[in-house]
Formats: structure tokens, C-alpha cells, sequence
């Protein structure tokens, strides 16, 4: 599998396909869209750092891994949102790095950083480029350039402790490699974000990153017990023991620090045995709110399965849930996945199966829930699909309390029709359950206007603007970047703001670590 | 019951009693120490606080909320540890409070820190008074005077959702009363530490405290889903979500933060339902490897009881366990205290107990673990008891990763040992469990030398340096203070104390929150 993806599109190229003539079909008629196809011909903007601070980093690194090339610059080149995938695909690389920086170690990373205070370099860390806010568009004005710090070096697993079920892996390593290293070992991790394929583990650590098997397995912030991170001052290193009272619990001040605070390089994270059985299995709700009230019930009675998923009227009637069968014969109600791993597993089927029946659920079996299973990465291809043929869609989520799921769901919903029309289509769905609280996963398709990402944009600020207005979080599991910005300083407030830019003037006080993301 | 208490012993004197003549003789015989009755007559420091400022605050509170009598302020000094009920039993009230003060509401509370800042008078959040690691202890130096804090009438059970389970509570709330305003709803917290008699909410959050069922219910921080901080600074409020990915999670810095940052005003918690069952049960386990692989097992088997508990050989043979029967007949081995509370006891105390017996575990019945439960919070009546007769007696804990757990019980014990002598007595119990690692909680007792201050904090310096030398925490769930902030700065390195400053510099830059108390 390729590791490296385009700036205008997902993943493997191989991977994309035509969307079937029944769902253009589909698409045509609920949207009247009409064809845009990709400008493919674009131009790298020129290296922009100067000649003897590229010869001090080649210095440093070795030849082989300071990279100026048009390739390597366009495959580090912002994320993949849709502003991101419409920005490339008009042309727009102005984003591009001056250099990509590949370091193979902490010392190298350290090297690095003051490299980059010494010559006032912006320097935006790269793990797998999945961002979806922004998250790689460092602030270049004022700066000698911009340098992507690829961390493809650092891959190893450097630790077992079998005995605490810890490893410590390096950042640089994507999910599947990581899964691989550990499997070898009869251990894995269990961290499934959509992005999966591609991501990295400095960046599920760096964006408080949140997978769809976190029911079972908990959330990458609950994974990490300790932590390295370069910094401008000094390493940090944080993880003396898996809890403590000794202060302020600093290894939730680097996870979503977003590069803002330092480089992360390395991370010691809980693991689970590999699970010697696994099973997923469909169910249908008569409504949203009946299959959300399940769905609070399992968590508030300890019955939370490894993976628990619902998804909205509208998702199951478009059954985006599968990516292969967009258009297929609705079930009608809402869908809701749920998957078991590990020891015990048909007991905890039939105890949760039981409970989901008497709250009004209805088995759809389990060659539905492994269709779900099969295609869990791969609604990212969709979207490419999709904006191929004039179709404006991305994605966007939250959380709230149990009492304000409702009420938040119905604002948002609101805010993108108001802001696409009436022909827009807004799906949803429930993907991260806790016992006070959840997770609302919004996907929205419109017709593309003449200019896409203003339109796109507009719609954008107006859903955010909904969220923090109802009182929920700006983003449940995509981080902040540089899109999310405004509404993280209305949801933490001036002091909350003041905060983050203290500690950031503190350990970064040249402003050259990432600069511009995160920090209002 | 009282919720005051004197500086120089625990809780309500009424339940302080004699130790038995049985017990008296063991401890005579082991220790081979002498009665040291405490010293009755002690004088307070003079107010020094002037009467402008006095005026100011009986301006801003009322007259009956400034106190300045010799009463209060001798119940606000100090907190429970052994050096600080010797300071007083000596006679040393100097660090009592120029005053105490008692706001009434949030506003309250921003008022009197502005008027704090105004005079530079240092400030001392006080809720139960239990720290037991120099918490309330502010450095006055260089002030106007010191206040302390007093939460008392911040006692409101603020908003009740059951949908979401989650309450607000205010800070000055006792253990007790909390429960008791929540089972008037049929809620509970769940959240019993040794201290919960007197301690209160807004202490369990400024102190990342845990409790003896937070195998079940989970520590304290864990279950703060949102809270609202006054610093000179203007209100931070946080709490928008379950969980998000907005940026470093905030509430985790204030969790911990002791009072340097702010004054907790409310938390919004997590709860549970009433459980409808209870049972404690007691094992014995051939061993304390034996017993703490067991326990292993469980929590990394998805098996976590509510309760779970091993005490090491000696503490099981001494049997302080349970505070009635000291010297009682020893059973061997090691004790187990498993408890399960909640729905489907009897099926979790089925699975949990098979699973223990194929460890090797014995099961000694339900009898020895309702005497457990039954005394679990008076272990710091029995410290008065050995004190009043000359033995130094005190406990410290720490928690490291699974691996690790022998090589720090071994670097502990042996470091009191050799600090104290041969006639020492180290006791130790795990009751705090995760899956990655455990808790270690030592209780040491020793005769006393003609300085036992001195003696103690020796003693404490090199028990405190083995637990960071083996790269553990300096505090699993006792806090900083002013007592562990050396090791802090070795757990957390140069790069986390600067953190701390920077955060503390900007939120507070004129030092009057608790100065002097965590930030190294």
C-alpha cells in the first residue's frame, strides 16, 4: 500500500473508482450537478530558503533526506479537507513546503528545531498528512521558509513490556505498520480512525485523535501513559506511572497540542492482547433518538460493545454506511453497528443483543455489520468520487451531553441547510458513545456554486457557529488547526486562550513550531 | 459529625479512642517507645493582616464571614499529615491564617482574589482541610497577610441531569453531603478516599484525588467533565463535551493545580445510580507477587471489581486493615479486600471469583470484608492513638507501571528501613489498580527520636528520592504541595516545571494564589 497521497485527492489512487452509474444516477437527481473535473496541470511554487540554510540541514540530516523536489513538496502539501482537496484541485499549491526534512531520531528532531529558531524557519510536523483542519498550513509570512518535518524515519517499536501491556512506538509510524509491529507480538492496539491507513502516531497523539472501535478500546489520549516531546526549551518526557497526583497532568497538555508546543517522538501507549474473536452485527432503530437512547443505555449500564455506531434516517437511507452500495435498497429507520472483540465474545453479544431488543431494536444479522467492517476506510474515496462529478460534499463533528444531543443535532442540520439550499443533503451519525455523552459525525452534500470553497466555507463557519452556540465542542476527533480557530476561543474563552498562548510563549517563544495552528 | 477539626490530630475526637492494652503491648514490644503527650497549651500568632484590608473584606463577605478569632484560625492551619500534627502538638500554630474568610458565590470568590492581588495577600483555598502534604501551607513572606479560603457555604447541588448523569456541584461539599444531596436523587459519586469524611469536592479536583473504589467508580479526574476556575485572570469555564479534540484538554490542568491557578467554584461530575447491591469479600493470597498478579489479571482481563485491595505480608500480618482488631489473629499470606457494587453482583462476584481462585487465591468470605468496609475510614484515628504513645507513625504512596512494581516496593521499603532503623515497621497496600500499573501505599511506624520532626522528614526525603529513582511518581493520589515539590521537579523535568511557571506567571503573575504550594 502507498503511503503517500496527492494534495487533491485520498489515499491509493488504485483505490478510487468511478462512482456506478446508479448512484450518479442518484447524485444527478437529488442534486442536478453538472461534471468539474480536476485541473491536473499545476505549478510548484520555487524553493524559498536560502542556499546555506538548505547546506546546514543537509548538514544535519544527510543529502538524502532534505528533499526539494516538486513530488515530494506537492505530496506534503496541506491536508485532506475538501478546502484542502478543492484548493489542489484548482491549481492552488501555494501551501507547498520549501523543503521536506526528514530527521531519524529525538536528537535529529532536537538538531532540527534549533535549526529552525536559529534561522526563524516555520517547521510543521508530517505523520501520515491526513489533516482534515488545517493542520499542516503553517503561517509563512515573516518566516526564512517553511519545513515540513517528515517523521517516515521513525518507525520502530522500541519497547514491549508485556508484563504492563506498554509499548513505546515512534511517531512516524502509520496504524497498519504499527498494528503490524505489534501483531508480531500478540498485541495491538485498537486505535480504527477513518484515516487509519495513513495516519500516523504522532498525529493521532498530537490531535487527540479518536478511532470507531474507542467504545472498546478507549481513546488515543486514554491510550498514551507517557510521552517524549521536543521542544525549543528542552525535552519533555512525562509518564512516570499510568495515573498520578504529582500536579497538572502534563500528557494532556501535548496531546492536541498540534505541533504548537513541540515535536512529539515518542509515545508509550496501553495495548490489548490481539482479540482472539470478533463480530459485527447490524441492527435497526425506528428513529434517531430511540436508536441514540440505546446506544446510552449500553453505556450507562457497562455494556458497551467494542465498536457502537448509528447512523441517522437520512445516513441509512443513503447507506453511506457502505461505501459499495451507495444507492442499495434502504432498510428504512436508522442503522446501527455493533461489534464485539476480544475474550467473552458471545456472552457480551447476547447480553447487549438482549438489551438492544428490549429498546426497540431489530437484528439485521451480521453479514451487514461485516459489510460495515469491510469498508470502514473507505468513505474518503467516496468523497473523491463525489467532487469529480460536481458534487460539494465534506464532513464535520462534535459531541455534547446526552441532554443536548437532540438540540444540537437539529442546530446543525439547520446551519447547513440555511447556508447550501434546499437541495442539500445532511447525514449523521453517532460514532463515539460515553456514558454522559456523544459524538454527532455530520457528511454533507450540496450542489457545487460556481465557487466551491467560498461556498463550502461560508456553510462551514455557519455549522461551527451552531455548535459552540448549543454549547458543544468545536470538534470531537479532528483537532483544531488553522480552521478551527475562532470557535476554540469561543468555547475556551479569553483565559482558556491566554493559557495556551503562555505556554506556547514559553517553550516556543520565536513562534517557529507550526506557527499559526491551534493557538487563537 | 463535626467537620472541623484541630490542627494536632484527625476527625471528630469522639471517635478518637485509647488503643487497646493488647495493642498497646505490641507496640510496646516491637517499637519499645514511650507515651509523648501532646502539648495542650499553644498560643496564636497575632492578626496580622491591617484593619483597612480587614474592613475591605467584612465589605465584601459580611461581618460574620471574616474571622479572625483565635478558634477559626487555629482549625484552618495546617493540613493532617504527621509533620504537621507534630508542629502542632508541639505547640506551633505559626502557620495559622491571619483570617478566614468565607465567600458565598463564584462572584464572591473573583472579589476576594481581586482584593487579594489589590494587597498582595496570599490566598488558601480551604475545603476539608485534609492535605496531608503541605497544601495549606503558603509561604507569607513578603505579604500583607494570609487568608484562608474557607468554601464552607459553596455547598449547593447545582444542576441534576439524569439523561446526560451528570451533576454540578459546588466546592465546599463534604464527601457525606455530596452523597447525600445525590441519593435524595438516587445518584451517587462513588468517590470514597480514606479522608472522605471531611474532605471536599473542590479538594478532590484541586488534588487529582482517588478513591477506595475507583477500580469501579474511576479517580476523580476522570469523572470531572467540566468546572469552572476563578483566577485573577478572569472565570475559565471548560467542560463542553464528554471528551473532544479542541486543543490540549484544559480541565487536566486544573485538575491538579492545588490552588496555584485558581479557586475551583463548581465542577460539573459524572455519577452513577444507587447501587442496588454491595458485597466485600476477603481473599488470601500466598503471597504479595502472588496477590498483586492477580490483580493484574483482573484489570487486564476486563474483571475490574468496584473495590480491590492487597495488603503485603506485613501489613496482613499487623492486620491494619482493619483499625479494630490490630493485633488480632494474623491469617498469613496476604489480604485481598474485593468488592463489587452496582447490577449484577452475584454473576460479577462468580466470574471475579473463579478467576482469584485460579491465581491461587483463597477466599476468606464476606465477613472480613464488611469489617473492611466497615473501618475503611478510620485508619487516621488509630495515627492519634500511636502518636499519643510515642511512635512515629505516617504513610506515602506512589504508583508506578506493572513491571516495575517489585524493584519500587523493595527501593521504598528499604529506604525508610535504613532511615529509620531496624525496629521500622513498613507496611504496604496496593488499592489502587489500572491495567497498565498499580498504586503503592506504605504506612511506616518507628519509635520515636527525641526530635521526631527531623526524624520524619529525613526519612521522607529518602523514601521520596527512591520512588523518583525508579522512575516512578512522587504522589498516586496525596498531591504536591509544599512537601513533594522537589521530586515534582525531577518527575517532570526542567521543561514541565517551566510549563507550570509559565501557566502560573501569566494566570496569576502577582503570586497570591497559594504561593509557595506545587510549582517547584
Amino acid at each position: 500500500m502507498t503511503t503517500e497521497m496527492h494534495p487533491s485527492r485520498w489515499g491509493n489512487p488504485a483505490e478510487t473508482t468511478a462512482l456506478p452509474e446508479s448512484t450518479r444516477g442518484l447524485v444527478e437527481l437529488a442534486l442536478g450537478v453538472r461534471e468539474t473535473p480536476a485541473v491536473e496541470e499545476v505549478s510548484m511554487p520555487p524553493v524559498g530558503l536560502a542556499d546555506d540554510v538548505l547546506a546546514e540541514l543537509r548538514a544535519l540530516l544527510g543529502d538524502d533526506h532534505v528533499l526539494t523536489d516538486d513530488e515530494h513538496r506537492r505530496l506534503r502539501t496541506r491536508g485532506k479537507s475538501t478546502p484542502d482537496l478543492l484548493r489542489a484541485r484548482s491549481g492552488d499549491l501555494t501551501d507547498a513546503p520549501d523543503v521536506v526534512a526528514r530527521p531519524g531520531t529525538h536528537d535529529d528532531v532536537v538538531a532540527l528545531i534549533a535549526l529552525a529558531v536559529r534561522h526563524h524557519i516555520a517547521i510543521v510536523p508530517f505523520g501520515g498528512g491526513t489533516s482534515v483542519t488545517g493542520g499542516l498550513v503553517a503561517r509563512r509570512e515573516g518566516y526564512a521558509g517553511v519545513v515540513s518535518v517528515d517523521l517516515i524515519r521513525m518507525k520502530a517499536l522500541r519497547e514491549v513490556d508485556k508484563e504492563s501491556m506498554t509499548v513505546v512506538l515512534e511517531p512516524g509510524l502509520r496504524g497498519p505498520e504499527a498494528e503490524e509491529l505489534l501483531a508480531a507480538e500478540g498485541l495491538m492496539l485498537g486505535h480504527f480512525p477513518q484515516s487509519f491507513e495513513f495516519a500516523s502516531i504522532g498525529g493521532f497523539a498530537a490531535t487527540r485523535s479518536s478511532g470507531q472501535s474507542s467504545a472498546g478500546y478507549g481513546r488515543f489520549d486514554a491510550m498514551v501513559m507517557g510521552l517524549t516531546l521536543a521542544t525549543p526549551q528542552g525535552t519533555l518526557e512525562v509518564g512516570s506511572s499510568p495515573a498520578n497526583a504529582a500536579g497538572p497532568d502534563l500528557r494532556q497538555l501535548v496531546l492536541g497540542s498540534e505541533g504548537a508546543f513541540g515535536i512529539i517522538t515518542s509515545v508509550r501507549v496501553r495495548v490489548k492482547k490481539l482479540p482472539v474473536e470478533k463480530v459485527y452485527e447490524a441492527w435497526n432503530f425506528p428513529s434517531f433518538t430511540a436508536g441514540a437512547d440505546a446506544m446510552r443505555h449500553l453505556a450507562q449500564n457497562g455494556l458497551m460493545p467494542t465498536v457502537l455506531r448509528l447512523s441517522d434516517e437520512n445516513e441509512t437511507a443513503l447507506n453511506l454506511a457502505s461505501h459499495s452500495d451507495v444507492g442499495g435498497e434502504s432498510t428504512g429507520g436508522c442503522l446501527m453497528i455493533v461489534g464485539h472483540e476480544g475474550a467473552s465474545v458471545a456472552a457480551r453479544q447476547a447480553l447487549v443483543g438482549a438489551a438492544l431488543e428490549e429498546l426497540g431494536g431489530t437484528p439485521l444479522g451480521e453479514d451487514r455489520g461485516a459489510a460495515w467492517a469491510e469498508g470502514r476506510f473507505h468513505a474518503p474515496y467516496l468523497r473523491d468520487s463525489l467532487l469529480d462529478v460536481g458534487v460539494l460534499v465534506e464532513t464535520l463533528e462534535t459531541a455534547t451531553f446526552w441532554s443536548n444531543r437532540d438540540r444540537l443535532y437539529k442546530a446543525v442540520t439547520s446551519a447547513l441547510t440555511e447556508a447550501l439550499g434546499e437541495k442539500t443533503l445532511v447525514l449523521c451519525h453517532i460514532s463515539h458513545v460515553y456514558e454522559t455523552g456523544c459524538s454527532l459525525y455530520f457528511t454533507v452534500a450540496a450542489p457545487q456554486a460556481d465557487a466551491p470553497l467560498e461556498q463550502w466555507l461560508a456553510a462551514k463557519a455557519k455549522a461551527s457557529q451552531a455548535m459552540v452556540d448549543a454549547g458543544a465542542t468545536i470538534t470531537h476527533h479532528h483537532a483544531v488547526g488553522t480552521d478551527h480557530k475562532p470557535w476554540l476561543a469561543q468555547e475556551i474563552g479569553e483565559v482558556g486562550v491566554r493559557i495556551l498562548r503562555a505556554v506556547k510563549a514559553d517553550l516556543d517563544p520565536t513562534d517557529v513550531l507550526n506557527p499559526g495552528v491551534l493557538i487563537p
